[in-house]
């Protein structure tokens, strides 16, 4: 069993960790608010005082933070993780950041003997759980192959997309299609309400129809009752939104679809639902269409 | 054995009446240009001169014709399907057509006696081939239930979806994400590429991804080679956003992402696409991003 | 002094047959509703029953209606002015319209060995008070020459543009920045005023700059007090927006800024502003961006 | 007559320090390149070897630089503008930067006892050497009153908008309608031109019409010949339209003309077009419309 490290330990990073453990390695964790860690503590997750701690106790390092500011600030200064990275480790971010920024911290590790991996992922809480989750990786390909036993206890399938940097700029050309899909569908939801049909009626036929992605299906029925809590906020979309136009404007790829769904993310925060899930889109148009919730 | 009617022999319109000749039904049809129709001549179908003369000679009769305009022809004037219209009858129009035409069309056919319904099908040739073809009804429920031996005939999932106009109301609804999926799944490949990821790689990863719509899945790898010949081509995709378009105006439905991609089809058409399939977005975008074919 | 007839006595049309007759024209006039016609007749204009009568009356004949329409309904059957029509005649638009029905139209005047010209202006009422209306011309360039003493009563600046109906389609694609700019205006003023900008002040800076168009002007101090009365309201921009789109479609032309400001003018009547002028534009974004009236 | 000291003379910034000059001001300059200054050393101004230079030698000290990094580079550090402020001084920047980026240079110039104006300027090249240039005041009233006489020596109107950042906001709200306005012309020159209008005809009716701001009557003639050298090319006004786009995120107002004409910078970039004028959108939208250049 190898020797992991973690840091960020929030929804998903936490629930990465229990699953590493049920696999019987060895986690040290680290997390800016410790209390929240209790549990994986409990479930025999060792604990560190600082990012560089982590990664001088495990061969493995990972990192799931919320941007790309929150992966500087654990990988950079004396408590980063970069501060503790040595020969022969291999440090894994399955945070969605900037391409560019990845590849910078790839590029600070490299001269450490060290090699970094970007692994987003691809799913949900509920994917990760019950054991589905899809992991695309970035950099060496033979990192990618000796890290891959370790990913692999996170979730199944793992795919190597090419060198750093390119997971996470598949990511965000993937997850582009997140808001843009749930958009759609919301407008063609309201054109079937406001002729007449039951909205009800409306998401089961587009939930049978071929525009049906796993997004639409995890989705649609939120438009009829929202969760009470987020899956996927509007500000979290709004993040990758933003990257895929900053990558947009830097590669000269007009994203007419994104730029424009953007926006409406931003309608979204300004009535206020900045914390929602972002299938709250359907509740920012219907108000835009004279809809009383 | 129920006596079946048939106007608009095309390429739908034409394996629907194979599905029905094989079902054991009797079928009278009409196509513009007979040619085309003698294989069905060769499997039993019977020929009428007219539309008219087709909605005489039977107790079911479908239309499949390309758009509005269309259907008036057919239906209207001496020779058109209104004029053999009768008591009892049901009158059954599967094209997708302006949702106030076919209510209008509604309305002339219940005085005679007769009665309309319109159901609209979701999936392409090859849908229907597998017999797996969704079919959308619109009218009076208990004429649903009526003809619904019939139309299982052609498709196993019946959906009854509300009153005259309902089921065209809610194809349109349904075709919008079409059209926007593949511009927003364009702009995630384009991305991906111009970061250096191989385009089937790309396109691999996208169609195992949470946003792998069935739509998605049958068109993504045409963005890796283009079909010889289009499932729907871009002039028949604008007819149908350009319907919804219509719609929203009279609903008073903001339709951003349905109006964006109405003029990216515009383009394709200037550049010459019309007749390729709209997965055709792709290289439409791929042409204003500055790739060369 | 000439003969002239004039349907359509509305805003605008009642007073240019006011100039028309102040500049000693005899004037025969037609109205749906003859009592808004009262001024004018105590001015001396002369009434007739139809429009077929008005033409009769009439060497040159004007039409100003709302939409195409209405100009089909004035102009076809037995009482519709092409009923009128005989040699030498000149009939002169100065709707709106579709381009291409206004082509059909001058078809069908030829044959009677008359000749039309579609006139469209630009300005308001109060350019047109003021003496200063510009006029575009489409048609014969001859016939306009000889049409050019009488349409310069009504306005100073009469321009030929080209043959039949492209003086509309030259004003549809004017008409479409009115909207368009209104709403970048309307972006500018809600970003200055969110900054912390007073919004008169920042509305003072626009009004002061570079994009500063005669349009701009007029409507700018309407975001910080709405006339009473429209003078162009949503209704009637999104008529002449859908004459673009219309155009924009048949010609290839791919129109993105329209095209999204079609479907603010959409939420505007949603949000019940149909009948405001359509600066209302303005506080159309400013509700989506969580302002309170 | 005033110690003045300029950083930046570029295109703008050298004009307006030959205005300074002509108006009998000592000014000390910098440039990154030196040779390009030499008809300014020959017009009288005095060399400096660093920013930090110039601003020990001046009492009001002036930038003009491309972005917000370059403002960065040239007022931080040893040899930065701050390094030299001290008591009594003013610091004005007219680069058109992020307003937060403003506010925190200004904040570091306050505890040194000196004050910072930012005053960016609206108008090109030849609004400057016509002595028309109009300049917005953003920072402490009382200081933009004891900088008005230079600056009034620079352009006649210097409006005094609020705070410290105020005045860039201002300049980026402006500035957005730029763009627009000019891809709201290019539809319309379009439309008309594939009616059949000649592209000149067009273009004279527009420059006519209620729609012609200033900015459309300098650049509408650039449809039908593109100037030799940009006034002020695609890439400097996307850098505008993205700082619009960032404090519309910021301020929660969505911008959808903004967001869209953006995306076609884009594709103007892509197509090859980043050092042409802005009024390319022209014909980056007539590329997409099918016409051959």
């Amino acid at each position: 069993m190898a020797n992991l490290g973690f840091v960020g330990l929030g929804v998903m990073g936490s629930r990465m960790v229990k699953r590493l453990l049920d696999a019987g390695h060895n986690v040290t964790g680290y997390n800016r608010t410790q209390s929240k860690a209790q549990w994986l503590l409990d479930a025999g997750m060792k604990w560190a005082e600082t990012p560089a701690a982590v990664s001088r106790a495990a061969d493995f390092i990972f990192t799931m933070v919320t941007n790309t500011e929150a992966l500087k600030a654990v990988t950079s200064g004396p408590d980063g993780i970069l501060a503790g990275v040595g020969p022969g480790k291999i440090y894994i971010d399955m945070s969605t950041v900037s391409p560019a920024a990845s590849r910078e911290i790839a590029a600070q590790v490299a001269p450490k003997g060290a090699q970094m991996l970007d692994a987003p992922v691809s799913g949900s809480v509920s994917t990760l759980e019950e054991g589905k989750l899809s992991i695309m990786v970035g950099g060496d390909r033979a990192v990618c192959e000796r890290a891959r036993p370790v990913l692999e206890a996170i979730g199944p399938k793992v795919t190597y997309v090419g060198g750093n940097g390119l997971a996470v700029s598949m990511k965000i050309a993937t997850n582009l299609s997140l808001a843009v899909q749930m958009l759609a569908f919301s407008e063609g939801v309201l054109l079937a309400e406001k002729s007449g049909i039951a909205r009800a009626t409306a998401v089961e036929v587009l939930l049978n129809s071929v525009i049906a992605s796993p997004m639409v299906k995890y989705r649609g029925p939120f438009v009829l009752k929202m969760p009470d809590e987020a899956w996927f906020d509007v500000n979290m979309m709004q993040k990758d939104l933003l990257l895929a136009l900053e990558m947009g404007r830097g590669l000269d790829v007009p994203l007419p679809t994104t730029a424009v769904t953007n926006e409406m993310l931003t309608t979204a925060r300004a009535m206020g639902f900045a914390d929602k899930d972002f299938a709250v889109l359907f509740e920012t148009l219907a108000k835009m269409a004279g809809l009383k919730k």
